[in-house]
Order: structure tokens, then sequence, then C-alpha cells
């Protein structure tokens, strides 16, 4: 039969491979929200007055965090500030800045836009078009390294205590099995729903969507009337990340669940990897920015200098 | 320059993605082989006075590990005793036995071939045929179970001490990335260049090419005028191994060396993984075979029980 498994309404839509259930537009939102809120529960990623900065893109994975992070901040719960990175990436980032602000605006949530250029006195598109193709290639390693300096700095700017992320199970599985075939066991030991904090200086970053798929994370933002930001970013499609999330999902057509059970996989192994493999970092701090770094400079400073001696 | 790095000679067959060497074809060969007698000492996958069981489908992987295994022989370090399994695979085996059997006498290897007939009284054909469309895509599974059983009772038939695979850095990858979509643990603590024997009635497994890819194998066996069995199992295509292969060879392209980081990667976390997760079986006697089993029935009784009783 056609119907929601939970109110019997006629109108169902999602039929969940791995599991069957069929659920209508009211209940899957539902059943979705309380999922990710009993993850933040049974994973301990907030707790009772903290003070949560949510990288707020625009896209479809933040938006549905902030619509769930909302409500814990309704019930008094948590304070919440969104914050919008500006990267500086023309024809692309405009769109996503628009629409964080009004979804901000919506949810009644004090938001920051901040950007590369206000930091690091340059955009992303002016760095990787200046650079090597290597650069090119990597362009979201080094965007990456700019954007946790920038949510970094700016939590404490703001006094949070977590910084969560839009991250789900597409984007987590994808660094599992890239890490797994690079064999590169230090990344292995750093995945995850919250990180360890290794210095007092790091805000704890949290990723409440883990464990949901991108594709119910495009149905809730649909079911649920919201207004994104859809278009991909200009430079992802050159990635080693891309690859793999295109061969994740294409595996998951024919296996349902594979992202499941490599999640759950690696899940049981990292705490003896991480007890077996993870170095303990001694922190100095970056001779230039003054932010926590494992080396003289942090990465954020080491990557701009390269630029700039390039240039 | 396009000459052999080795010997001067104009005439190339390889240029290594990985490390841009260039190597004229009896250079590589003889590389080749030594690379492998180096990973069989390195890893001491074999002893002086061991008498080896290769297990020789007449495939190219097979047909080059006799050739290398052979100058073991010849040099008196080794027994070799070659064993061919037919499975009944009609418009297939027929072939890699002939190859086999012509190999073989080519080499002055003792000989046998047998089959599926003989120690389960069925083929391979009728097995999967007689079976619901999940068995047949798990054709694989059901045939490694079963030869893994023969090579194992032939084994102590002709006292073999050791029993030799092809398996090459493909099939190895293949078998480790499987296991961590799989989240299969108890699997990536058994995959390894030997197995550990888990019971004295287990024969130790070795795979002397399993850090040699299926490409440079194939480039051996040509370089070499090897006469093999090219053809392809007519039940591979279904299987989840093999969705998983063309993956790896489509990331090859890209990443010359995925195969070899993987692998490393997995070879360094694999002891821990072993140390916390390996169940240590207790083994009895299978009810009906008499082979060494972790429980009343071992896996090939049990499938041929499961399949005598659908019939």
């Amino acid at each position: 039969m056609n119907e929601c498994d939970k109110c019997g309404s006629p109108e169902i839509i999602i039929k969940k491979k791995q599991s069957g259930q069929k659920l209508c537009s009211k209940c899957f939102i539902e059943s979705t929200k309380k999922k990710v809120l009993k993850d933040i529960r049974r994973q301990n990623l907030i707790e009772k007055g903290d003070k949560v900065l949510l990288g707020l893109s625009g896209g479809k994975d933040s938006v549905m965090l902030l619509d769930i992070l909302s409500t814990l901040k309704n019930r008094g719960i948590i304070d919440l500030v969104a914050v919008t990175i500006d990267e500086g990436i023309e024809g692309y980032r405009e769109e996503g800045v628009e629409l964080a602000i009004k979804n901000a605006e919506k949810y009644g949530v004090e938001h920051r836009v901040v950007s590369f250029k206000q930091y690091f006195g340059t955009t992303l598109d002016k760095i990787i078009q200046n650079n090597s193709l290597d650069v090119r290639r990597n362009a979201c390693t080094y965007c990456g390294v700019f954007r946790r300096w920038i949510f970094n700095r700016v939590s404490k700017e703001v006094g949070a205590t977590k910084i969560a992320t839009g991250h789900n199970l597409d984007d987590e599985t994808q660094s599992i099995v890239m890490s797994y075939l690079e064999g590169n066991i230090q990344n292995l030991t750093r995945i995850g729903p919250k990180s360890q904090s290794k210095s007092d200086k790091f805000t704890v970053k949290i990723k409440p969507l883990r464990e949901i798929p991108e594709k119910e994370i495009g149905l809730y933002v649909i079911a649920k009337e919201l207004d994104v930001h859809f278009a991909g970013c200009p430079y992802a499609g050159e990635s080693f990340r891309a690859e793999i999330g295109t061969i994740l999902k294409q595996l998951t057509a024919n296996h349902p669940t594979i992202m499941y059970s490599t999640l759950r996989g690696f899940d049981k192994i990292k705490p003896v990897l991480k007890k077996e493999f993870a170095t303990e970092s001694v922190f100095e701090v970056c001779e230039i920015c003054g932010e926590p770094s494992a080396s003289r400079l942090c990465k954020a400073c080491s990557f701009l200098k390269q630029w700039e001696d390039q240039g």
C-alpha cells in the first residue's frame, strides 16, 4: 500500500530503500528532525548553555541545520550565531550569501558575513588563478584550511563554544573512503562527529547531520520549502573528493546501505586507530596570526606565504 | 629518452607511472621476478624445505607464479605441486585446465587436476543454476568456499606445507576496499600476504604476487610469451568484487599509486585491528566432512546441504 507508515496519508514522498519505510512530507520532516536531535544527544554534540556558531553557506545542508538548531535556540537550550564566509568565488558565492542573510532573518538568528578578503586580504579566485595546476586541482584543500581558520577565529570573537557544520553522510563517507584509499591514517584518526580539542584555542567542531544522506537533506528542504542555494561550487568538480563522491553515489544505487555500513565500520575501528596512531601535537602559536599551530606557521599562513612568494 | 633504465635498450615495454621507470622486456621480467622473490623473503612466505601447493588455474596470475616458484624448485629450495580445480563451469574451465596441464608439463612440475564433482558430487554450474538470484549474484562467495575447502584437503593429501595462490595487487585491494565499504571488520583482520593458521588442520596460505598490479602480470606473461588462459569467469561480472575492481581501475588512471597507498595504509592498521577485533575461533570438526570448522558444519558442507535441501 502506498501510504505513510506513520499517519496513513496517501501522499508519500519517500520510500527508504534500506528499511522500506514510507513517509509523507510532514512525517518525513518530523522523523528526520527527531533523528538529528537524537544523534546530537546520543553523541553529546551539544550541551545546555552552549553558544553554537553555525557555518551557514546558504546551501541545503547548512539551511537544514539552521532549521533544526533554531528549535534548540527557541527552546532556550542554546545560543545560536550564524556565520557566512564569503571566499570570493565570483558568480557563485553572491547568491549563497544572499540566501544565508534571508534565512538567518527568517529564523531570527544573529548573523555575520565575513570574508577571505577581510581576514587574508585576498579572494579564493585570486589564490587559485595565480597558482599552479596542482593548487587548482586541490582548491578544496586550500579553501578548507582558510575556512577552518576563519570559523575558529570568529568563534572566539563571538564567544562560541561549538562550531556546527552541515557535513552530511555523503561528505563524511567521502572523507573516510578518501583516507582509506590514500592510506592516510592520521586523517582517519581525526574524522568524526565531534572534534577532540587538541588545544583549548581550537573551538570544538560538531557535525549534527553526519548520519543524514545528502538525498534526504535535499528532500527535507524541498518538503519544507526552504529557500536554499542549490548551485555547486565551480571548483568542486576537479577534486578527488568529487571523484569519490560520484563513485559512492553510483554504488548506493545497487547497495542502498553502503554509506551506512562504511560509516559504522569506520566508527568501530576509529577509537582503536586513534589510540594507536594519533600523534599528540604540541601546539605553539603561529608566528604570523597568533592562532595555535603544530609548527612555526599555521597552515593558513603558510599557504598564504607560499602564494605571496610566488606572486 | 626512450631507453631502458637498466640496460639502455631502445625497446622499452613499460614506463611505470608511479616511478617513471622505463624497462625493456628482458629487464622488466628480471626486475618483476626479483621483486616477487624479495617479497617472499621479506614477508617470510616460504622457508627452505617447504612443499608448496600452487593453485594453478591456467590464468595469467597462476602461470606467472608457476614461472617464479619453479625457479625456487629448480634451486632445490622448495618442493612444488600444482593443483588445478575444475569447478564445472561449462565453456570456460576446459581451456584453463588444458593450459594448466600444458604449463605444468613445460616446467616439469607435478600436477593434479581435481574437481567439485569429485569432492562434492556436483558442479558449480548446477549449484548456481538451481538456486536463487541471491546465490547467482554471489557465485564468487560460494565458489571461493568450495575452492578453499579443496585446496586445504588436497594440501594434506599431498603433504604440502603452504598453499600459494596468484592473488595480485588488484585482487587484494579489492578485498580491502570491499571490507571497508561493508564495514566488515572480521574480514579486515584476515586479509594479508600469509594466513595465520587458526588450526593446525589449516595449511598456511600465501600470496606471493600480492604487490604486483594485474596490468604488470599481464605484461609479464606477454613479455615472456607464456601460454595462459585469458578468458574471464562468466560468473565474475555480477559480483560486488567486479564493481569495486572496475572502480579501482578507473581511479588508477588518474591516481597511479592508489592501489599501493590503499595496501600500505591497510597493512599498517591491520595488526591493530587484529589485536583488537579478531575473534579466536575454537575449532571443532565438521560433522559431515571431518575438516576443521568454527561450527557444527563447515561452510562448504552447510552450503551443499542448503543446496540439496532446496533440490
